[in-house]
C-alpha cells in the first residue's frame, strides 16, 4: 500500500515512520529527475503556499518559495513578525485561522517552540515546520536524509560524525530521529560541555544506534562516510574565554579532508561562517550546495504529498 | 444592461449604487461557486496586480494578493514604506505613475487619510482602495456585504447591531454607507463618548434608515439577526481611566451570544485581541473567518471587474 | 551571425560591444510590440528569477519584477538585506551560491561597489548587477538607450545633454559608455565641482566623441536633442552651503522647456526631488515615465538572452 501524507501536518522528525521517510524521499527523488528535463512541473498549478515567517530566514523561506514554483505553484507571505497582524496584537491562532482562508499548505518559521504545534490545532490546511525556536526543524532533517542517500546511494550501513554544538543544535536533533531508522554508527564529536544531551543518545541507544563520543575530529574523519557540521554559537557561553578556547576546535579546512577516510561527504545545514574553510568548496565530497539544493526537492515532495497532489 | 466597473477606482463605499453593489456580490459568488471545482481560474492569467502596502497590513495584502493569484494572475509590490521610493523624497503620485508602468491593477494601503484619491488623480490603471488611514475601506466593506448576503440569504430587512467604536472605525463608516441601500435597522452600540458622528447618523436617517443608539449590547444581542465587533483602541482616549473603565463593555462571550436572538450571525474585520472571547469561534453564527475568505472572493470580483476581464 | 547572450553576467555598461547593445534593444523593442497584443508571454514559462536586493529599491526590483512576470516566469527574493542570510554573518558568495540553487537568473542591487562581480565569480547562472553602490548600473543604460531610441527613431547623430551631479553618478556613467558606440555629441550641464571625471572624458574623446563642458543649462537646451536630468544629492558636499548656493541651478522647468530646441527630448533615471517641475510632466517630450516602461522592456530582453531562452 501507498504511504499517504495528505492532510497531514510536518512538525517533528519525531512523527516519521521509516515508510513516510522513504516516501518522501523517493518522491524528491522522482521530482529531481523530472526535473531535468524541463524547469518546471504543473501538479500544484493553482495552488498556494503561504510561508510565514515570523523569524527571519532567506535560505528557508526561498527553498520553500522555489519548491512551490517549481511545481507550478504560487506564493504569498511575509518575511518577518513587523509586517504581520501579530504586531497588532493578534494570537498566533487567528493569524493562521486567517491565513488557512487563503491558502493550500502553510510553510512557517516562528521563534518559539511548539508555535507549530499550535498552529496545527487550528490550522485547517497541513503546516510545514520550517523551524520553531530551539524546537524541530524537520524538513530539513528530510533534506540531510535526501544527500546522504544521493550521495552514498543508500542510507544503511554509514558511519556519520556529527560535529559542534550538538547540545542546542535543533538539525542534528531532527537529524538523529531519521538516521535511526538504518544502521547507523554516530559519531558524536563535540566539547564535552556541547556534547549530544543523555536523554537523545540514551533513546538512540535503545533503538540499537551504534554511539561513539569524541572530542577528536581528526580521529573521527579517518572512521566517517559522512561528516555533518555545524556552527558553535557564541551566545551558548556564558564565559566568553570557554567560547574562545573551544570556537576553533572544530574547523574543517583542506588539510584534514586530506587525512579522512578516502569518499567522504561533507554536509553543513548553511550558513556557514568558518566552519569549513573556503578551500574545501571544491572537494568533489563537498556536499553542502547540493544539500540546499536537495532542501528544494525535499519541500516539492512534502508540499505534493501533504496537500495529496502525488 | 450590465453594469460595468471597468477602469473605475474603488476609493470609497459611497461610490457604489445598490446596482453596483449587487453586480460586485454577484461577480463574488460566482467566483466562491467556481473555486469549488477547482484551486485557481485563469481568468486574470498574465495580468498583473501590484500591492503598494505604505502601511504594513497581513491580512489585506494577502487577501488581494491570494485573489490576484486566484484568478490565475500575478502580483508584484511591497509591504511597508521603508522599502519603497518613498524614503528618498518620491511623491505619492510619481511612484503611482512608476508602477501603473508594470502592473494592470493596483491596491493600496496608506496612513494618509485621502492617498488614494490622490493616486487616482494620476494612475493609468484602476486603483483599489485598501484604507486610507482614518479614511475610507471600501473593499472591507463590500466583503462584509458579501458575508451578511451569504450568511443571511438577502440583505433586505435585517437588524444589524454595530458594536464598539463608531466614532472612529472607518470599516463601520464604510459598511453603513452600502447597507443604507437596503431596509435596514441599525443599531449603534457604543459607549456615548464613541458614537457614530451625528453627521453620519443623521445622513443615513434622510435616506430612511432606522437607527438606535444604545450602550447595552446584550440588549441589542436579543433583537439584532447580525452583529457587527469592533476595536476599541486605547490610543483613541486621552484619559486612560475613561479607556480602562470601557474597554470590557463590549465583550462578546458565550455566554451572551446563548442569550442573544435565535440565529445571530457575528462578524467582525479583525484582528480582534478580546472583543470576541475564543468560546464563541465554534458557535454556529461565528463568521468572521469565513467573512475573510468572503474577503478573497469580494476582491476577485472588484479585480475582475475594473480590469474589465468580466 | 546573431549576438548570443547565453550564460553572461551583465555586470557593466563596458562590457557591451554595440552589437550586443543593438541586440539587447532588439529584443526589447520586440517584446514591447509583442505585448500590446497580450497582457504577458509565455517564454520563460516555469523559469525563476531571483531578486537579492541588499538594499532597497522599490522601482529596479519592481521593474525586474514585472519583466520576469511579463515573460510568463516566477519570482523569489528579498527586499532588504536585513531578512537576508547575510545578517547571519553569511559572505556574499556562499549567499549566491545557495541562491543559484533554487533560480534561474539572478538580479540583485548590493550597496558595495564591485559585489556583482564577486558574486559572478562564483554564480552558476546569470548574474544581472540592478546597482552596487557608487559602481554601476548597466540595466539602467540599456534601458536609457532604449528610450533614446524610441522617441528619436535612431541613436546615431544626436545631441545629448546631461545635467547634475555628472561625477558621482552612476547612471551617467554607464550611459556614456553606450552613447560612445554612437555619433553623439555629449554636453555636460555640471557646476564644475561636478564636472564628468576627467579620465573618462578623456576616454570619450579617443574614442572620437566630442563633448562641451558647461554650467549654463539654459544653452544647453537650445543645442540638445536629449536632456538627461540627475538629481544633485545634498550628501556630496561637505559644505552645506555651497549645496544651497548650487541646488536650484539645475531646474528644468515648463519655461525652460519652452525655450528649448523643438522636439526636445527629457529622460531621468528617477525617482526626481525637484529636478523636473511637475509643470513639465504633459510636455509631449516628457519622456521619464515612458522610460520607465522601457526598463521593463529592456530587462525582459537581458533575462530572455542571458538564459537563452531567445
Amino acid at each position: 500500500m501507498t504511504i499517504s501524507l495528505k492532510g497531514k501536518h510536518i512538525l517533528s522528525g519525531k512523527q516519521f515512520s521509516k515508510a513516510e521517510i522513504e516516501r518522501v524521499l523517493e518522491v524528491g527523488e522522482q521530482f529531481r529527475e523530472e526535473l531535468k528535463e524541463k524547469p518546471s512541473l504543473d501538479l500544484m498549478k493553482g495552488y498556494i503556499l503561504g510561508t510565514l515567517f515570523f523569524e527571519p530566514s532567506t535560505r528557508t523561506r526561498l527553498s520553500f518559495e522555489s519548491a512551490m514554483e517549481r511545481l507550478g505553484g504560487s506564493v504569498i507571505g511575509f518575511s518577518e513578525a513587523s509586517t504581520s497582524s501579530t504586531a497588532k496584537g493578534e494570537t498566533l491562532q487567528d493569524t493562521i485561522l486567517t491565513v488557512c482562508q487563503y491558502v493550500d499548505v502553510i510553510a512557517m518559521r516562528h521563534p518559539q517552540i511548539g508555535s507549530a504545534d499550535l498552529a496545527a490545532e487550528v490550522a485547517t490546511v497541513p503546516i510545514l515546520n520550517g523551524g520553531d525556536g530551539a524546537g524541530q526543524h524537520p524538513t530539513q532533517a528530510l533534506l540531510d536524509m535526501l544527500t546522504i542517500k544521493s550521495e552514498k546511494g543508500a542510507l544503511d550501513g554509514l558511519t556519520v560524525a556529527l560535529v559542534g554544538d550538538l547540545k542546542h543544535g535543533r538539525t542534528v536533533h531532527a537529524l538523529v530521529e531519521l538516521l535511526k531508522h538504518y544502521r547507523t554508527r554516530l559519531l558524536f564529536v563535540a566539547p564535552s560541555l556541547l556534547q549530544m544531551p543523555s536523554e537523545i543518545s540514551a533513546s538512540l541507544r535503545e533503538y540499537g544506534i551504534t554511539i561513539e563520543e569524541t572530542a577528536d575530529l581528526s580521529g573521527a574523519l579517518r572512521q566517517a562516510d559522512v561528516v555533518y557540521m555545524t556552527r558553535i554559537q557564541r551566545e551558548r557561553f556564558a564565559d566568553p574565554t570557554q567560547y574562545d578556547a573551544l570556537k576553533n576546535a572544530f574547523i574543517l579546512d583542506r588539510a584534514l579532508v586530506d587525512q579522512a577516510k578516502p569518499g567522504l561527504t561533507i554536509l553543513h545545514p548553511l550558513p556557514r561562517v568558518n566552519e569549513i574553510a573556503t578551500d574545501v568548496d571544491d572537494f568533489g565530497g563537498a556536499a553542502y550546495f547540493r544539500q540546499v539544493k536537495n532542501g528544494m526537492y525535499a519541500r516539492m515532495a512534502l508540499i505534493a504529498l501533504v496537500t495529496g497532489r502525488i
